[in-house]
């Protein structure tokens, strides 16, 4: 039984520093680089890529929508085509870093609001995918399983990788409860600890309503963005260690 | 006896436009891609480098300080490590759509207040030159003989291309006369274009005091970013080919 | 019979152009200057402003979304606090070139997608509404009358001033045919021209059906942005003038 | 004996934060509020007003150049039209959030690379100082003594207010002793705070070399970026409080 961690870093952007990338890095097996448009300035870009590449963390461009302001949190109506360059232009910028680290990019993630909308429209997700595919068909994408960017995803002939989160609440049709709703987001170090191992071993997932319900995980998102996350990300990691889980990089 | 025309594509910005891209096309045998820093949007260099592709036009990074306000004409002191880093992250960028386009960044060239700044400063000069290094030690640099940035791209191990201008004015020493000076820039078409042949084919060219001075011309520098630049640059082909001259990307 | 004539202006960036704003300037009556977030830097607010000023052009402060590679034209999801704070930064901003040049800040008008969305979302539009509250009451919005802007204008007390389009067809609920539809746009400068005066002298305007639909006209909105627009714009101002119209800001 | 104690404030951007904002309120009578040039986003600068206007600490605009990537820290080669538009634009912006909380721009400080560069170079200190003159003779500007900028101030007729450092080493000429030299900066608390009161009571500083050196003290600049500078901060006000010194904005 094995499985990758991720997590977002390289989230700060000149003096600005979000979360501890060092820390971060010794827990995941993949790295979310941030690529410039929601965060991310170049030498953050170039210091995470060659931390990642020395700890044999896979590097992952995460890709946004330009919006510095609002940290890529916010929808934005753009065109399919637009979108497309915009992500080319994110996966190229990291890919020099990479290169500068002796590897390559090796996957693509959403960030932010283009997750939230690549799951659900379909145009915005044809744009991603397309993009990735244009760029290098062996390229996997990393989202959530079902979503429109997954059928996007096999539409363009690009692997798509199914990540799961243990501290977030399932509803009884395997979505994710939304924030804000009550319970949607689970605090407990031992309880998600304990989860991250039974939706490994198991293949499912208890749903707020108490039911089990199949979930795909290829990967485990965590964060890194506070004291608190990063503690839990780190127990995460243990449980699934002494559980006997392989930790290792979806892409090989 | 061969030579290569190089001009600044790509420098328009979301709704704006500079200059006619598809028209000097037409004319160059190298194009200088804004890769976002000073202009450049990725629609726009996804379009100039498919184009250019098409075309044979040679696709070359024109790198810049992080300045659209300024359009990076304005000195920045930036430190030697930010410096290179910026100038990977545009370096990458170009490369997607390069490679989108079933080509690749061919060559680096310095813009606008970095051009200047390079040309005299050790410190950032070296900054480029290892960048490059760093990112493809076969990629080379374009810019003025004789410059800071020639000394430290030969220390790097980085080929380095000479421009010359037809339309500038050069002092006794092989440098050109500043802008500003008086006849600093030569406007009347058949001066330019008769200038452009002598030089390639003397390996000279009339100093302001009417001596010849030596001078290395792998590549011109033309402009297209005026009705009459435009027309300035065709005049220089035509009397070139008219010549007898190849015109031909100094890449291969 | 009295009618202002308002358009877009100062919407250049750094080196880049769009449109004459100093041609636009002897045609209108009020001009809605970029602000920064879509377009409009500092040098060209300061002289747009000035000229205005000395033409007795009334400035208004066309507030957008913080976006300058889409121009505002995306739609985007922005928090009503955030939005209201951008608003409230590019008034200020503006308010500055206009003190320079002995005026002030005349009334406000929402940009591109800004200005579709306030059209219908009550969030938004109540968040614009009160930023323009909260700086000055006595500041009227300029927009599209019956929009979710022109009720939100209504609770906050600011006054709102209602403009027409005389290129664009009209449905017979008041609203405008949407671009894109078969002859959403009027092309002609005779008719647009012909129309002008019809609906400040009607008080109504012949709709895409053949019939009339009233329709409250305090100004008209004009565009610059082409050689085509402008000398339409011409026609259209000239057109009022012959027949008797008078052309002065909606403020005193 | 009086003291105006002034800081840095609001100098996060979006998600980013830099500094307790709200701690070093309670320490200073000045706020320098970054504008959004190099730090400062909308709803940062309208909270930290509010928050000043309610303390009774005054509001300063702290304009840049502009340079979100490098924090307004690298020196920028602007031309002087384009500068002195740069920092109207700032402190408009800054001024409707001094409104909206009932108050106003007291003061202008120059932020970081502006700093260093309008205390030695005539040509952008005079911009600055025409800058504010033109948007206000009676808007101070908070400096270093016998700069360029001082000299600038006087031209244009701007009262200029004298900043002092109680943490840096004085030379003989009354200078700084630059940063990265030794013993440039003070560490020790209560070194720093003993000095404090000093300065203010004798009006002189022991230099380096152990003589005094008359200096003039209408505001000492604290900093807050760290928990180690806020808790300085913290003992030079609890220092001067017990010595006597009355602290008070320099404006009224």
């Amino acid at each position: 039984v094995r499985v990758d961690l991720n997590a977002d870093l390289g989230e700060g952007f000149g003096i600005w520093r979000l979360g501890d990338d060092d820390a971060l890095l010794d827990v995941v097996t993949s790295a979310n680089v941030a690529c410039g448009f929601h965060a991310g300035d170049p030498l953050t870009m170039r210091r995470v890529c060659a931390r990642a590449a020395e700890r044999g963390v896979a590097i992952g461009a995460q890709v946004s929508y330009r919006d510095l302001a609002g940290f890529g949190r916010r929808r934005m109506d753009v065109e399919p085509e637009e979108l497309a360059a915009d992500v080319l232009y994110q996966i190229g910028a990291l890919a020099a870093f990479a290169r500068l680290a002796g590897d390559r990019v090796r996957y693509v993630k959403p960030h932010g609001a283009l997750y939230h909308v690549v799951a659900d429209d379909p145009r915005q997700a044809d744009a991603l995918a397309r993009a990735v595919a244009g760029y290098d068909r062996q390229l996997p994408l990393l989202g959530l399983s079902g979503s429109a960017l997954h059928r996007a995803a096999d539409q363009h002939g690009v692997h798509f990788v199914a990540e799961a989160f243990a501290d977030r609440s399932y509803r009884a049709d395997g979505r994710l409860v939304a924030r804000g709703e009550p319970d949607a987001v689970l605090h407990d170090p031992d309880t998600v600890a304990t989860r991250s191992v039974e939706m490994i071993r198991s293949g499912t997932v208890q749903t707020i309503d108490g039911t089990p319900v199949p979930v795909r995980v290829e990967s485990l998102c965590l964060h890194g963005d506070t004291a608190g996350a990063l503690e839990l990300a780190g127990r995460v990691r243990a449980a699934l260690q002494a559980a006997g889980v392989t930790l290792a990089p979806f892409v090989r």
